[in-house]
């Protein structure tokens, strides 16, 4: 569902994500877009079927929050080359290389700006947000 | 308290939160606008006269919290419907179901973008940062 | 080396940090802009030879942070005076008052908005993150 005129687009949700929300129960948005700038919902490495998350530990689950991004991306006509920047929460931070190793596997230079941080975390052991830009980095 | 030009427009303080803020000795300005969008301080549930975290709650002091904003929103112009993303610290996660009560009774469809993660906090049991668009997301 | 359109701009690095980053393995970009908002990678209080934090407590690498920044935005054109928001996550929360006099003293009145909240850090204890806009605040 899109909502908005020419300065603000409001993407409730995005058909691929569609279902898998409503089931979760979501409400936020999936992402905004203000001028140029799109911002997003925090997402886990949850299986949109069941909410949980997968296994497989911190790398695992952030593949998998970056392919969902990269799934809304694509529903917006975007794709990972449009992330600007990455706000990235860790519950164990000796898990950092895991997750460093994900960003650099998953982006390609020039990458986005980053800031990860440690936190508890309601599900998952790892929690990104992303900003987008309308206009590819790359 | 607004500065700016075109382009950017610094409010330090907006009137209805002059006086509490000066008294709390809060430095941070409470909102600054870059093109459309409108970046705000963080902030948490508590009174604004004595500075101590309201009592009820990490959902009651959501709530206020809300409120706050609403009428810092109000003082710009603007109101809850311009919120596009929030930003959600909770010292006890377990207290998420009531902050996602809040979100979903305080705003209306289609919903700003959310992240929520866990974090101790200097005061109160919620802080929440908003970012608005000039025009509203409904 | 600088990436982009009209749009966009990707500052993958800056001259004065180019060196540091490299050796530190850094691979997120220092800075992207877009529209007239700048987004920054978040940092912490090391010294950019040893990728250690500097000595001194959470105020001494709050301040070296935001001279690192400063450094930054000098490479850009800019200075902290472009700084619109800061977001600010502190190993030892009642270091706050610590992190507040450095903010204080470092930024010039309009302030920046600001976000501070606890968090654990994978380097020292204090990590911050800026915002920017391409006209200063002030």
């Amino acid at each position: 569902m899109l909502y908005g005129s020419t300065m603000i687009k409001v993407h409730a949700t995005t058909p691929r994500l569609e279902k898998a929300l409503g089931r979760l129960g979501i409400k936020a948005s999936t992402a905004i877009q203000v001028d140029n700038t799109i911002y997003f919902s925090g997402l886990t490495g949850v299986d949109l079927e069941t909410g949980q998350a997968i296994p497989g530990g911190t790398g695992a689950q952030a593949r998998h929050t970056l392919q969902i991004f990269s799934d809304i991306l694509g529903d917006l006509g975007m794709s990972l080359d449009n992330v600007v920047k990455v706000n990235a929460h860790l519950v164990n931070l000796e898990d950092f290389a895991e997750w460093n190793d994900v960003f650099t596997e998953v982006f390609e230079a020039p990458y986005p700006c980053r800031t990860t941080v440690g936190a508890p975390l309601i599900v998952g052991l790892i929690e990104l947000e992303i900003t987008a830009s309308l206009e590819p980095r790359r």
